[in-house]
């Protein structure tokens, strides 16, 4: 999972750029960066979170008046210097920048095919992938819209992409609309963004989002759409709505916020428990508990408090310790817990050894029943579009009844959402959300795994192309 | 304001100190120390955060079984090195390190005073002027009940103190109670705190409030207590309960969550306003409007989102960009406000600047109406015990009336919890609150301020030592 | 200029890289890189010195067995993270890394024609273009040997590389030996550097040069050779021995202090100063000095005393200080200079500034007589293949006789060894060096730029491959 | 051992005192530290190189036309933050910064005298000691004289002290002179520095020493002196001569540079080796070598090549590595060595087991014969006054004849300078010297050792006061 922007601002990019990424810091604390163009590219990126990457200095040095923006979220794979995006490539005196939010099934595929071709990659991502297919295109036809068109028929999995050749930025969307992406009009300039608190934080308005299988061409006079590929069906990521993105982005439509407590009104009508409060683990599950504490009429108040200063340096150099830590970093409040009837909401349950630990947590400081409702269906499946979900086997859902899985944590009730429940809340048709991970039914072909073929049309001879007036 | 803590523990002590001032973090960010002693004292301090301050192998460096910690807010005055504690003074090869949290009213008479005497001083500290009396009397009289004696006769103003000297762990807190201390016990040793959480993350049972006067001596078989000072009339920053101290600490045997509940329910029962929704100022004010919430039933809903990720290096080089960064931090949820009736709930109004800001972003969301309440009486007078308040011309309230102060920060109405009201919902006698920064009536001497004397009692000839059983 | 090296060890190579680099850091300052493979690469580099870039914990994490590492010197070019080497590539499963010493002549044309292939780069550097058409051929034909050969076919310039393809290492210099490169052997292993004195480090023997033209892979067991290509002529760059190279290298076949020392004789007798000292302008002119006051009979005498701790970020941000920094930098010992008539030795004189600087330096402590004696014959002309001298209007000897240069540097007198002499001190056949810089004569085609072709022979029907025995 | 400069420049000091304390490096890589006084003090210190500790930013910071600089040695002793000169003291409102080079050898009197007094300390340091002797007198008498003269009839040992009490600069050295101390005059203002290198840096006159038992005041109209003690016999110390001092430093009227040649001239006439070369241990061995060569006819020719980007960094984790340091630190020209008899020369022998490396590096590298001559007679007792020599029984010398030693550090002969030549080279009487290390006879009272007393007059009744015209 990662964050992606791209900007054009006459006044400058670096900036901006620089508050969006801090708006996006939640979707990847592992790297960041920023590259710029003024007659030649200006790139700067480095591990950590935004504020550590990025000073004042290095910030007036990135010059130009249009750039792209990066943050990377902590994967288990190779944490490579080099694999640090966005990417710059050289070709024909042609700078490409690329950053790519998103995972592709059939890289190794892709990868070979080019390597046969002659090709060599410097890194191990899959945005290289990307970069090399639309950089080959646009030598062939010199057309952007045809490389990305290219792009589109070979690339298989989810990708959310802005990019600049040299000045001009664009921006585009998988045709399932996998990966948020949404665009915003500055007092100065536009953006598009992996979501719509990048927008807020300049101050900006959100226009749309870009559409599954679009891509927009962004100047300083305005928006140019190419619609290159359609599906029947999209495919978003429910995940988003119930974790991922910030409670104040608005996503492909829908606030997260009210998808979130219209879920938490749901948990409320579907399960009743006798308790004397409803409690976030926070902070993925306040607007759940919210929801729920509006309809059922249990009153909410708050049973572990975050320690907001957690940082990734934390240390745990013992087993024990790391036990420990659940408590300095979300501590109990024992007061409100002691001989209580406690309703927990959380988003999700994956491995199930959190939910255990806080249960274990609220029954230790005193309370007399530990309810769970989660915000999501039972996750049963891995995720191969971008989710950072184990294995099957260590999915406590994969192959456990909800008794069992709520023995194992712990907890005296538990009770998940029905899935149609959920899609009602979040307000998108289920066959337009990808719910792979609650199903095992994959929006798109991956090997040893059920798919749901949607159909997508590619449109290349008749590309609609028109300017936003908004 | 600052935060305190000393350990005793067999198993060592740094660690320990670790998580511990990692919980009392809110207290101050600008820099943190740890000295522990083991044959020799072992010292590290720096700029910045608990984390950034220590690593695993700094810790793995502080050896010991006894040692100190603090965390220093940013103030405005010498941030210099040397000023960082825990400070450490040697004297006949014993070691003196001692952590401070409070302000004295009388440095300067007792600098010119020890200075005539012959000392000179590292530091432009308070803390130095506590530990240069001790050592003075220790000298003297060979006897730490001597010399905290000594200090509590001549120090005027607000200090909770931990000090080790060589091996012995003692803490004690002023006799009128200012600041707060508490003792906890953990599973292998003793710890004493600022704060009630520091002992949580330790897993540990918060024991009792150190008593105002008292001195404890910490030892690994027990903790021996002497009440050197009595006060008729106690003075406990009211502060720490409405802004200061975390939610989740128990102080004076008040949670704090709870007082703030209780005061957001009497807003709600003090000032009706015809709302459709009631909205926390990040993070301080959720209990607050969770308690008003609840008597009023006017919902609680989230209008503006934290950015979890707001670090000390935010950069903002202009005020344009200095304007802007409020959304960055809090971002209004525009479909929460737009067209609504918005009670927003804060903890206490102090310049007024960031309140009016906040109401100008929620009504530039789009709210039909703003209405504030706020969790304490308009601060009117500064504060000289430790409360980093600016000069009474710069509080908003402190020659204004509501009506003006209302108009002053946009709100469409002003509401402040009522003296007795909040005192109710601490839960402690007025007589024994320090609430100085409201009326204007000191609990100590300030020259050109008023007084209220409360009367302190030494009773040295019959020093009560008990050991504690718990 | 840059420092390159290649180590195999059955022992772990991080560590014996790391000394190897530290001994070749004159060579380059500017960033430092390590490169191993153990099943998958590991890479570690970064901007400053050897000792900044690396420390034990990061040298514990580079595996394996087989390794490349890199210094680069700070030019004026693209100073961007992505050029630091060793650079890594991958295709087809397999990882290619690179480090190359030299300068191209025909980047621009290689890159045109690659990227019309499909090619894009990830850097603005040479030594991606090597990496490319190393990588192309590989794939075709499977064989490094072929695609060396390739490369040799295609490269015009100075390239002298070392690459590990997976686990096996292999190293190669161009056809003309521009640049030095040697083979040692270490009580565990085989290592390839830059110079001689990276074998020193690790109290290995010096095998032997790798010839020009020729490819050498190196494993455990020992080294086979490839003779791809010969030249009649060979072009050793005579720089190396009069400033790059370390004075305790020995670069094909010559100790680099007995040449400089030789040089002195020859300057001694080529130009008679009744000087009443000869003093060395430290470090790179003591060798030159020891041998003029051997044969002149004139004592040796430091005059000028070098700050031994003089660092990159030493700070200077006024002219004034600027000019008084050379006085930090080289303090003129005034009892030794004072009214005496002083020979004074360098190197060489390139832009004439710093010649100024120093003669003054000399004269104004009091030296009567500064007479100039210089190791190299005047420098007339751009160096195209790595020696990063300035543009002809820039070098003071371009235009001007040496009476002008003489006058403009303030100097008694100036005497530059002739060509012939230095030659002859080198002892390599001037046919065989690089002396593009003092005659304008270029070894390779250099648009603009005279030409003395030397023909290169490709052998390629009849690959010689022998096993070293040593 | 350490370095000490303050400065009066009404142009600023911080950027000269960071360019004195540059050319003193030599003697201190522990940390640094600047303190300079513009109404209130401002200071910056830190561990490692001045070009670590200081950058642009932080030296605009200080601020003032007064100032005071230190470089601390790496000692055995207590690291600790608190213990980085300059300390500054604060009293009556006035503050008192300090920066020592010296050792006291009534430390722990002093303190224990103080402490019963009331004092107590920050530091473990000696320094702070003499500034607490300095604060009580100037607190009594008001006057910076009286105060030095009260702390050198107190203190025992060696103590040259740089001082500023707010914007007035003061500089004093022990009646013994021991360690040095010079002042010079700038274009723009007044230097005083350890040593004269400090004031080359900033292109200023040495003006003179700065006398045993002198105070000065340096104000920008000039210089005012005050003899407070006089010594029949000074003490300078033979060390800074021989190793500790930089060459082209001038002590007591004395360059350094020229005692070292003279030495190795005495070595040359003292003992005959049939040797082919004499080559110096760099860099201390230089001049030494020159001066052998001079006398002996033996050709001077390097035969160890320093690697000049050694830090103190260096990472060696094993045994084996610690050995093959000494080759990345010191290389040997094999080409110089085979088969020759050669000359080394060292400064001094203290534990022999540099000597003994280096001899076998030399041997191994293919020398026949290995002749040590060293530059000071043999140490056989410990430092108290501040060089860090080893105890007793770690000097190979202090219980065995020049033989045993020749053969346990494995070279063919060992030649020391004889006491008497060593000090005829220096220049100053024998009785003004300090050659305690050497012969056992100590110039102060160490107990347990034996001490050439040397009688200290004070004239307090008669202070010379005059204006330097210089």
């Amino acid at each position: 999972m990662c964050g992606i922007v791209g900007i054009v601002d006459a006044g400058g990019v670096s900036f901006p750029l620089y508050y969006a990424l801090y708006a996006l810091q939640h979707r990847g604390q592992e790297s960041a960066g920023i590259s710029t163009f003024d007659q030649r590219p200006y790139v700067h990126k480095g591990r950590g979170l935004v504020a550590e990457v990025f000073d004042e200095q290095i910030l007036g040095r990135l010059r130009g008046t249009v750039g792209i923006g990066h943050v990377r979220y902590p994967t288990t794979g190779a944490n490579l210097p080099e694999n640090i995006q966005p990417f710059n490539f050289v070709f024909r005196e042609h700078t490409l920048s690329l950053a790519h939010n998103g995972n592709l099934v059939n890289t190794d595929e892709l990868r070979t095919c080019y390597e046969q071709d002659g090709q060599i990659f410097c890194t191990t991502t899959d945005s290289e992938v990307i970069a090399t297919i639309i950089a080959h295109e646009i030598r062939r036809s010199g057309l952007v819209e045809e490389a990305v068109a290219a792009a589109m028929r070979e690339l298989q999995g989810s990708y959310s992409v802005v990019l600049t050749l040299d000045d001009a930025l664009y921006a585009f969307r998988d045709p399932l609309g996998i990966k948020p992406l949404c665009i915003g009009r500055t007092n100065t300039g536009y953006i598009v963004a992996s979501e719509s608190v990048a927008i807020d934080a300049l101050n900006g308005t959100l226009l749309r989002d870009v559409r599954p299988g679009e891509m927009v061409k962004i100047t300083e006079s305005g928006i140019r759409s190419t619609q290159i590929a359609d599906s029947d069906r999209k495919a978003h990521c429910m995940f988003e709505f119930v974790y991922f993105a910030r409670a104040d982005s608005i996503i492909d439509g829908t606030l997260v916020y009210d998808a979130r407590r219209r879920i938490g009104e749901e948990l409320a009508r579907g399960a009743t428990a006798d308790a004397d409060l409803v409690a976030p683990v926070p902070d993925s599950g306040t607007a759940y508990a919210i929801g729920y504490s509006g309809v059922s009429g249990t009153p909410y108040l708050e049973g572990l408090m975050k320690n907001r200063y957690m940082g990734r340096t934390f240390i745990m150099p013992t087993q024990a310790m790391r036990e420990s830590a659940v408590r300095i970093k979300l501590n109990p409040i024992r007061k409100h817990l002691e001989g209580q009837s406690v309703v927990l909401v959380d988003d999700s349950v994956v491995r199930g050894t959190t939910s255990r630990r806080l249960i274990d947590t609220v029954r230790d400081a005193g309370a007399r029943e530990v309810h769970l409702r989660v915000g999501s269906p039972p996750i049963i499946a891995p995720c191969y579009l971008g989710v950072d979900f184990p294995t099957r086997s260590e999915l406590i859902a994969s192959a456990r009844q909800t008794d069992e899985v709520r023995d194992l944590i712990h907890a005296d009730s538990l009770y998940h959402i029905p899935l149609e429940k959920m899609v009602e809340a979040i307000g998108i048709e289920i066959g337009h959300l990808c719910t792979a991970c609650l199903t095992g039914q994959y929006p798109v072909e991956v090997p040893g795994e059920c798919c749901d073929h949607r159909c997508v049309a590619f449109r290349r001879d008749s590309i609609q192309t028109r300017l936003d007036l908004d």
